[in-house]
């Protein structure tokens, strides 16, 4: 792919702030697009164009990248009157790396495809700093040629980036990430709990639990942390509830139940209608210090 | 601790016999019970002594090493008047390294420390591959100058050898072990069969997902098996419907709920219901292929 494709950037947020500024680096023309516009501000001093309609940024892109909050975010920005597939030239590839729900990916690559136009869906993991250092694993859900003509910019922004299938492909291998992780992080907590309250050092603990069958990555970054009572976010518990919406939605779609997921998202639910939902998801830990995870507080807490 | 102090092994099974066999290569006179004698005969060949009684056993020896089934079986062996406590010698060691309760590994020890002897729980993780490689993680519940003791003897057993506080200490370790475990297992089916469900290529999810932040051993080690259908043990099934057991009666004593290893526990019950108790731990996923993960499935199978 020629560096001198235009690319359109939607979402300037840490982790496409930091992505688009991989672009940018490369040599891509980027055109950005965010909703609060001073975000995008960093990147307009690195060389980036504003642009202040979707719909402009879309209609002078080779390539469209977005990466927002939400799916009614991802709905907004393609859809309608001034949205990418109303404005995108024919030619053009789209490709959305929110985390978002499979069956909007599946719907955007169709009604793209009407046009001559093709979509990806690629939701990455590894946070903020998987995005600062290009290091992010990337989800590709796309068509075989699509993805070879936009893999060079996949591989500017991470290390490790799979094509997982068409079109929908990518959501759905994030889905089964976060669902790795959902009831993953009871153990984690209830680990942590059970060691503090039975007199145990937890960090002694850990020393002899995390380098065999317990071990996780839950466990070695997000345990230190809650014992610390650090429940900055790394990653938002308000974030983690999103996504385990879609998990859950779109398991129901395949007829599929999940009862770990359920219950990891009903505790999640109580934290964030504690207030804690700016919270990191490791600050699950405060609901079981605080005695919330019992089944009987539930409606207390609701 | 001189070579010549005479070890007492009770509990031949795949575990026991490769630690004793360290123990008899390293020097130590070792002498052997087995309820079941003919798994104590190639320890036999390799040098030990074989005692046709538990009193016997404990009265010719300085250092008791026990890894049994279950509790109700360290409880027969330690208590009774053939058992260890009623026939060890004044100056003895005694060292359960069965996974058990932490309330009878206290009571162990109390009644030990009212003859003169000293009681360790040491129950350990890392499998039959840990036990054979001597490669154990061995969690020590001890007083100071006990574990400094036996120290060496742990040594040629594991590489991760912690004490983690006073009697007791070691079992409620390997209960945050089992803890951490638990929920994650349902986390690892999930995931494994929402990508199947969804049309994905699980190998292929399990490398985006699997170096990131829902990593664990389990998904790493198991959920490949699963995929293949290889439920072969590992560990059983039965065995974690037992640890589980213990964990939730320990926290329960402590007033503590953990709704994760509640679920995990009720669905591998539902597993063991249907039959599958001998298999592999990752052989809950088998649960999930039939569908009877499903909360409305709990009476059909019970």
């Amino acid at each position: 792919m020629a560096s001198q494709n235009t690319i359109g950037f939607i979402g300037t947020g840490v982790m496409g702030s930091s992505m688009a500024g991989h672009l940018l680096r490369a040599g891509y023309p980027v055109q950005v697009y965010n909703r609060t516009k001073e975000k995008a501000m960093p990147l307009v001093d690195q060389g980036a164009t504003w642009q202040a309609r979707i719909g402009d940024l879309a209609a002078q892109s080779d390539i469209v990248i977005t990466i927002v909050g939400f799916p009614q975010d991802v709905e907004a920005i393609y859809f309608g009157n001034d949205g990418v597939l109303a404005n995108a030239r024919s030619g053009a590839t789209l490709i959305d790396m929110t985390t978002s729900r499979p069956d909007l990916a599946t719907e955007i690559a169709r009604q793209a495809s009407e046009k001559g136009i093709e979509a990806l869906d690629a939701p990455v993991s590894g946070g903020d700093v998987g995005a600062r250092e290009a290091r992010l694993s990337i989800m590709v859900g796309a068509t075989e040629s699509a993805f070879n003509r936009v893999r060079p910019i996949f591989d500017l922004m991470g290390t490790n980036v799979v094509r997982q299938g068409p079109p929908g492909a990518g959501q759905h291998t994030k889905v089964c990430n976060q669902i790795a992780i959902a009831a993953g992080m009871l153990s984690v907590c209830e680990s942590m709990i059970y060691a503090r309250e039975s007199g145990l050092d937890p960090y002694s603990v850990l020393k002899s639990i995390e380098s065999g069958a317990a071990g996780s990555w839950s466990l070695s970054n997000l345990a230190p942390r809650m014992l610390k009572g650090d429940f900055a976010p790394g990653f938002y518990v308000k974030h983690f509830i999103k996504d385990m919406g879609i998990a859950i939605d779109s398991a129901r779609r395949m007829g599929l139940e999940l009862p770990g997921l359920n219950l990891a998202e009903k505790l999640y639910q109580r934290l964030a209608a504690a207030g804690k939902e700016n919270n990191g998801t490791q600050g699950l830990f405060w609901l079981y210090e605080q005695g919330l995870q019992k089944s009987e507080t539930s409606t207390q807490t609701h």
